[in-house]
């Protein structure tokens, strides 16, 4: 639980109210930044919030700016003068800034590059340049810079001149004339160093490193490897453009499983936060899926009516036909899904498909064989105690030995299709995860009742 | 891409071959661990492995032992003598020694408690108590603690000399006599501090914090939200008893998005990767629930049952079936995939529940509509083209029509179901994650069939 000490909204709505500016600027001082954004998402009065940042200074006000709702940022921008907003851009980090931007209109965001200093400016074409998802989008471009023959004091010296301004200064870079990045080092090995020693001495020369274009799914992935808390972002030449911190890919790990998550069950990711769509955006986003899915069951349908005479001579078969549906549903959702977790988090690549296949054949193999022989003594209780009545003349045991063979067969069939579709997705450039439960049911399902029907032609003697 | 600059594991390989130790210190100063540890894991013969740890000084390979596989880890703990194990403990930070004696046999966690200095020990058995997934489970106890009436030169004096173990000196925490946290700062306000500044002027006290029973998913929500790079852990009289650090945390998100996504299949999580557990311990996690779905759908197959009769008049309908079934299921699990996740995330609470009732009952209206509206036209086409044929006189346009009303009942009882479950679970305290497409769709599948043969008797007047 968070700990918020006094931090009290109620305090700094009616500092607002009073228009009391000493009191709001300490409140900005003492407290934290995002639960004080937290409170101005929720004023509806824009003259109040107008009001707040043009007395708050902006070294208190930049930081707060870049919590605030998408809709308040974008209303604080139209409104505010652009030198106001110079003051505010030069208090957030860039990376901050891409991403409010890349929510705005575009006569916002040329307010905003118009507005910003020509460093910032600069900093953010190039940023907005690199392509959505990619390191060089998430990454920030302040960071501390050293040199390699640097001293211990020189060092310190550097980065008290130029720390002020970075994202951390936890983590630093050391470049060479070029640029290039030749070492890495901690802050904690400066105050550990001993005297005499240059950079050079204490850096660390094997450093992790990712390119501007890698994917940040990537990034993350050497974060967790690595158990890092800061990345430098490399050019394919070596030089050093930006760095990335554990914060930022916190954030992207929650939205890459939550754009897994939604895509597993047949929808195209949302952008926002789901209430905060409009039930029209939310049903675009679903509407395709949906209506693919259907179209596709109509296959299955058509099994069904290729062997309408199969149902005509023994009704009841019909019966069963949910539960071998849901069975082989449930089944293929469970192998596809943790296929597709896997290699997300690469634990399986593509090259294991071999015994990837195995591992699901052994598992169908048991739970199949659980399954059928639990179905098969159900069946038998189920037509015994009078739940389900066979009309004509037909044994139970064969019904049951019918739906219970199904019901193994259905469970392989599941398995296969679960582990093998999201690496063939994989293999051939498209995300795994949209091979989830919904298109391995529909294919299953199809598959399932074919041998079902075939079985029970076989088994009664029907055709 | 991660740069291992010159790291090439057949160098370490051969020099282990040809135990070579000047070699083999060599590496282990200059290369990442973690790329060490992924060479030692493929090692096959355990003579070269227990040399490594035999002549590798223990400040090179503590950390490296704790990135090995939990099987390679238990050899090395069976083989190294106490004094061995003792020095390479205490090389490696209590919260990592924890995470492998989780997975270890009851005779080897009480070698390693004999092996670690009582002060370790200490730690460790403090830690093992904390509950499984609680914020003191994953802490350090490893920090650097200031007073807050350090003059700046104290301060630094202070962290040279209890801040080499620790596992960050970029945090820095302020505790009173009674060990009360009463303030955090960084490295870098030290830093940027001014001649003259004690601790009690540059730090912070509006600082979030954890309590150590919070649990894990809510220390990672506190990350999110406030953008932290590592955070204290507290008892409930405030003091001070750990950190949790960025990189524990990306672990953490990780891990819990696993764990959600796996439930969200009808699958109790699996403890380790995929692939390093057995097709039984696999089968195992997933039989059950395919147990309890497979019965569950027997319900559905009595509601076919009950209807029979319709069926007997006009088998036709029959071939929707999989398309009214697979259209609920798809429905209710894009509604309770979004709800799920949105609960996870914190966007949305408990209390919520109307607002989100209203926008799902919105999204199904329009899904709903779009649907009913294609398979109505879909029906009459099959139908005209003879890919379905209708038996006894029935018109082509009452089918489409008993279709279409029935795919849009099931769109808005599915998207109803799937939004009320994943919050009524959280309401009386279950996982919401248990409440996805699997139980959704089978809940779905025998209301949608009681609508379709309710409705069916109806519009044909069969009953």
């Amino acid at each position: 639980m968070a700990e918020n000490q006094d931090y009290n909204e109620v305090e700094l709505l009616s500092a607002l109210k009073k228009r009391d500016v000493m009191k709001l600027r300490q409140i900005f001082t003492d407290f934290n930044i995002v639960d004080i954004a937290e409170t101005l998402n929720k004023i509806d009065n824009p003259a109040e919030l107008l009001f707040i940042f043009k007395t708050v200074p902006p070294e208190q006000t930049g930081e707060v700016f870049s919590y605030l709702d998408p809709d308040v940022q974008e209303h604080l921008i139209r409104v505010l003068s652009s030198n106001q907003l110079s003051d505010i851009l030069e208090n957030i980090y860039t990376d901050d800034i891409i991403d409010f931007m890349e929510e705005m209109p575009a006569n916002l965001v040329s307010k905003i590059l118009k507005s910003a200093d020509k460093e910032t400016r600069q900093d953010i074409n190039h940023l907005l340049n690199y392509k959505e998802n990619s390191a060089g989008s998430i990454m920030t471009t302040e960071y501390v810079q050293l040199k390699a023959e640097d001293t211990i004091p020189q060092a310190l010296a550097r980065i008290r001149k130029t720390g002020r301004e970075a994202e951390t200064i936890s983590y630093l870079f050391v470049t060479d004339t070029s640029r290039k990045l030749v070492g890495t080092l901690l802050l904690k090995d400066i105050v550990f160093a001993e005297e005499g020693q240059t950079i050079a001495d204490i850096m660390d020369t094997d450093f992790v490193s990712v390119k501007t274009s890698d994917d940040q799914e990537e990034v993350a992935l050497n974060f967790k490897k690595y158990d890092l808390n800061a990345l430098p972002v490399i050019t394919n030449d070596g030089r050093l453009v930006g760095i990335v911190t554990a914060d930022d890919i916190i954030d992207v790990i929650e939205e890459e499983a939550t754009e897994d998550i939604q895509k597993m069950a047949a929808m195209q990711p949302l952008e926002e936060e789901y209430l905060k769509l409009s039930p029209l955006s939310v049903a675009k986003k679903r509407i395709v899926w949906l209506l693919v899915l259907m179209i596709s069951a109509t296959f299955t349908g058509l099994i069904i009516n290729h062997f309408e005479s199969v149902l005509v001579a023994l009704p009841a078969l019909t019966v069963f036909i949910p539960m071998i549906m849901d069975t082989g549903g449930n089944s293929g959702g469970q192998a596809s899904t943790t296929i597709i977790r896997s290699l997300a988090l690469g634990e399986i690549k593509e090259k294991s498909y071999g015994r990837v296949l195995v591992h699901e054949m052994a598992v169908a193999s048991i739970t199949g064989g659980c399954l059928a022989a639990f179905v098969f003594a159900w069946i038998n209780i189920e037509i015994l105690v009078g739940l389900v009545q066979l009309s004509g003349n037909v044994p139970a045991v064969e019904v049951a030995f019918l739906v219970s063979l199904t019901v193994f067969i259905t469970v392989f069939l599941a398995k296969i299709c679960g582990a093998s579709l999201p690496i063939f997705a994989k293999k051939i450039g498209l995300d795994p995860a949209l091979m989830a439960q919904p298109i391995v049911t529909t294919i299953v399902d199809a598959l399932s009742l074919m041998v079902y029907f075939l079985l029970a032609t076989q088994v009664f003697q029907l055709i």
